[in-house]
């Protein structure tokens, strides 16, 4: 096999944080416990005074899910395998490679900062050769186990940010990742996106016309989601992550690809299981020469959120600052979700199991957006008074009051409303877009329609961004197709229609909305949609909590 | 019952990352998500996809562990009981209160950063009413749901400390606490121990003395463990825990107490349950009226590590910051964990049931102790040559090698190595005793004692530290009595005390060390541990890693 070259050394962005982490003093000793070593020193409890004995459980086969016809609403199978996880191995600890242990007594200790060797083992293994098919060019890519992709994130930010840095980001910022990334002090620089993803040009323009006086650092790290982009679907192909990549290599940026939906991926075509990781558009991964890259993976999409295990895959120094974040902060994910991963990847799926679940997954989520869509297409065209600046006239125009892209893959579905022929639009209201958007989410969720979406607003990576949307008289709505039954898509699609329709033609504002309340002038707070949300829960009496 | 008085408003302490956490902008949202809405915004998976149907196992029976006698050495039960943890609350969902809910559906899922409904309902309960009896002084203390102690101290951290702060210890500290704080840029200011816990006077002289020019910014927190001290397994008492607490508030600090330890308390008398609770030492909570402390717990010593569970207790403005740091970092636990928690504490044990399953705990550690420390106790005299500055002397003296206190909590045995007498301390090698102690460790893990324990040096919170003890000759191991099969203690312990005698007697070091070697200045370099460690674990080909 040809020798891949090593990775560029890009330590000079560590943080101060990270370059402060250094191996912990204890490393050596714990690695010294074995089972020919009277453990003295570390505090591992005894594992007999687990109260665990046992871990079993009711598994789904992996063909659950069927991959012929596309349609959600195919019953999926009941079959189940049985899955029991003793306490000890049964063969004698001392013999047993700890990449082969699965057991309670292991997964209940403590462990290393690298996690359950096991997992770990597989997640190396999936990630390299598997998920990024042995393409990443680099020599010895490594992974590190963490809590999901989030928590990647945030040791992303650890490793990598200090107070007063930028971040380039798409103009729409999955909400949780803005909460990640502005309280270390860094600043969102929003790249503009089109139906794909991020733009090349719009990139460029940024990097080139840097100015420190004015912008402050320029960036060195960016946030992307490039496959199944939260919230917009779109899906950059490789072409472009080339012109990107071209361009970070040339402003020396390091880039946090956060990656969940990469295996949710629509509009290709259902292949045998063994050609369906290579039917994939690929991770900017498998194009990073220089070791820029860490991406951010997670098993929360494609098994279940509550294990809150991920991983991160990046260059080795990468790893290494990262696993001592880890050691620093959080330590190894839970073990109870870890041996349940192992025991369901590497005993009872195996790697080509796992693989047709996930292409069973990626068929109904296809499915499933096809229901929404096609109701929400339905609809979208509304017939509605002319208006003019004086008053409403008897005759009727057909208008086009929202419109989508159909996704490309992951969960959302990016919803486009356009207000310029909303009353609230006009005088004497006026409303810019982002507040009549509000009042469009308050009708929605109110009765009749009990519908939950959820605002663009929480998306717009900065006032700026929704300042240049209401100028355009443009709001959004992120709708997601994966949540509810999905033979009850159909019927939510067109109560969505019905209740923009409804919006228009006076209800949920008309009797609500003085023009001295229209006045207010909260334009650039753009979380102002909180107060909404929680008017609206006062008023109902709140649901979960 | 009497109205508690509010805690203070100490929110002049946050760090600069905390103040700039808030509420997420999804908050509200996600609160709308209920049964009666159907959701089509936030991104939750259909839990009908979740591969796991059923999660099941068996359990150890609260009274696994004997009272009496107190012995480790008594057969614990293998009578387990069985649980079925199902995919859906076979209830319909919608009438579930979500503090009722045990299921796969809600634990699998995302979570708030409150974790999950039932196990944050029972975990509240018991810190208020069980742990702490009611007793915390101001109204409302709060709960919140962390990985772990661990964990904790890592988001206590984010939310006071900022880069330059000072943080007061006791002068020897968990290693993993160390490598939590220093890389925050926190420096670690020790106070003296005695064998309960930190010195007040010490404290006192520390804080009426501090020179902000001399020694950079005043320390506004504490980080300490008053119940079974690690390493040196004290208790403070609360007498000591007033004088103490009095300081910080005269010197307006917040006190991170690491508590993982509070229910292995030894010397009390074996109780019936119900009355075992109240018979410990109690927390720094109970005596809090301003709401200063912080409280650290875990599930890791009284069930397992593996689960990465624990939880903090504050008041209320705390919590609220540390929860927007747990939504802006890790998110809520494993869901996986919380499930099987919350089954065992809510179902299947209860309150009762668990309060006797960790009095079991108790009693097991401390008949373990007792093992250790006897074996310990009858081996640490030691006849040696009668040693002048010129040579040796055939008449032979008795001498304490080592010593130790017996530990009153916790998990560790804290052993004061006196080199004075040690061949290397003199002439002319002259070692300080930091490095005597590290020839002693790998004397100790090498053949034919195979035993793990953990020099020191890793504990000693600052170089100073380790002077202050080079100087007077002593040298520290921690031993642990929780690891190993309880019935191997009493050997170890021997061999323990053989290898000391051997290594006084030439072995283990004769041969292998020259006068220039001892020469060497490396006396401040007290992580030369790693070094050492390092080189015996790559001679003999290493274990686990």
């Amino acid at each position: 096999m040809e020798k891949k070259p090593e990775p560029l050394d890009l330590s000079h962005y560590f943080s101060e944080m990270a370059k402060r982490r250094t191996e912990s003093a204890i490393t050596p000793f714990l690695q010294a416990v074995s089972s020919s070593v009277s453990n003295i020193g570390a505090g591992l409890p005894f594992p007999g005074n687990f109260p665990n004995d046992t871990l079993e459980g009711a598994l789904g086969k992996v063909n659950r899910f069927p991959l012929h016809p596309v349609s959600p609403l195919s019953v999926p199978s009941s079959d189940t395998e049985r899955f029991t996880i003793p306490k000890f191995s049964s063969i004698s600890p001392a013999s047993v490679d700890p990449k082969e242990e699965i057991d309670l007594a292991s997964a209940l200790q403590y462990q290393s900062s690298s996690g359950y060797p096991s997992l770990a083992a597989f997640i190396q293994d999936w990630a390299v050769n598997h998920q990024n098919q042995g393409k990443i060019p680099y020599a010895n890519p490594g992974t590190l186990i963490s809590g999901g992709a989030g928590d990647g994130l945030a040791k992303c930010l650890m490793t990598f940010a200090d107070v007063g840095d930028n971040i380039l980001v798409e103009e729409f910022v999955y909400f949780n990742a803005k909460d990640m990334i502005l309280p270390f002090g860094v600043g969102l620089v929003p790249v503009q996106l089109d139906n794909e993803g991020m733009s090349a040009k719009s990139l460029s323009h940024i990097l080139e016309h840097w100015n420190e006086k004015k912008q402050g650092k320029k960036p060195h790290m960016m946030y992307t989601v490039t496959i199944g982009q939260n919230p917009t679907g779109g899906v950059l192909k490789l072409s472009r992550k080339n012109q990107l990549y071209k361009l970070c290599q040339e402003h020396d940026i390091v880039i946090f690809e956060d990656d969940p939906y990469w295996s949710e991926q629509c509009n290709i075509p259902v292949t045998p299981p063994s050609e369906f990781l290579a039917s994939l558009v690929p991770s900017y991964l498998t194009i990073d020469v220089d070791g820029r890259v860490l991406s951010l993976q997670t098993f929360t999409k494609i098994l279940a959120p509550g294990f809150r295990v991920g991983w991160i895959v990046a260059q080795p120094a990468f790893i290494e600052k990262l696993t001592f974040a880890t050691n620093g902060t959080t330590s190894n994910p839970s073990g109870c979700s870890e041996v349940v991963l192992s025991q369901i990847l590497l005993r009872d799926w195996g790697v080509k199991g796992f693989v047709r679940w996930i292409e069973g997954m990626r068929v109904n989520y296809e499915g499933r957006r096809n229901l929404l869509c096609e109701a929400l297409a339905e609809g979208r065209d509304i017939s509605i008074p002319i208006h003019t600046s004086a008053n409403y006239s008897e005759e009727k125009t057909l208008i086009r009051a929202y419109d989508f892209n159909i996704p490309s893959a992951g969960m959302y579905l990016w919803v486009r409303v356009d207000v310029s022929s909303h009353p609230l639009s006009h005088r004497p209201f006026s409303l810019p877009a982002s507040k009549i958007i509000l009042r469009l989410w308050q009708h929605l969720v109110g009765a009749p329609y009990s519908l939950l979406i959820l605002p663009g607003n929480v998306f717009y990576a900065t006032p700026e961004v929704q300042k240049k949307f209401d100028e355009e008289k443009m709001g959004f709505f992120r709708l997601t197709y994966v949540a509810v039954e999905a033979r009850d898509l159909t019927r939510i699609g067109e109560e969505f229609a019905d209740g923009v329709k409804t919006f228009w033609e006076g209800e949920g504002w008309e009797e609500s909305t003085s023009e001295e309340e229209a006045e207010e002038d909260d334009g650039a707070e753009h979380y102002e949609v909180r107060k909404i949300a929680r008017r609206y829960l006062n008023a109902r009496g709140a649901g979960r909590c």
